[in-house]
């Protein structure tokens, strides 16, 4: 929750994170992950963009993410831990369930 | 109307367009226009971005966007005429007033 303090992820955080988030990439030159996402047309990819902020908002965590018609691209990174922390990993979890339900 | 053939500007429509689109800026290294804009919050912005979103569905024209927390960037162009086009100004007037009214 904001306010909360928070770390980075450590190593051993680490060396698990492929097999838990299989669909994300780490970004290239940042301590982020990212995951691209495609729609059938905009609607989709906005209303999927919809329920995203609500699971944010519901978090108190938010991601860096950009939009171009049927695509989405999210970035998740913790700007007050200087890199990727737990919060990153649940709200990836959350958005993994979202499009996987 | 998404299907019509849509044409970039000419130089005659691109001299008025400072004055007519004061707050936009042209995109470097792109034939687009861009806007940013700054909200109280990530509820706030999102907000934004649905009613943006509602423009863009009745405009059958769509934006580039990106989000960060309280942070909104737009860009428009029109790929099917490969830069600029009456489409691009049309979605960044009903913008601007979205956010005068």
């Amino acid at each position: 929750v904001e306010g909360d303090v928070v770390e980075r992820l450590g190593a051993a955080e680490r060396e698990g994170l492929g097999r838990l988030l299989p669909e994300w990439r780490m970004v290239e030159g940042r301590d982020a992950i990212g995951r691209g996402f495609v729609f059938a047309d905009f609607s989709a990819a906005f209303g999927f963009m919809t329920r995203v902020a609500m699971l944010a908002e519901a978090q108190g965590h938010h991601p860096e993410w950009s939009n171009v018609w049927n695509r989405v691209e999210i970035v998740l990174t913790t700007h007050d831990a200087g890199g990727l922390s737990a919060r990153d990993l649940a709200l990836a979890g959350a958005v993994d369930r979202l499009v996987a339900g």
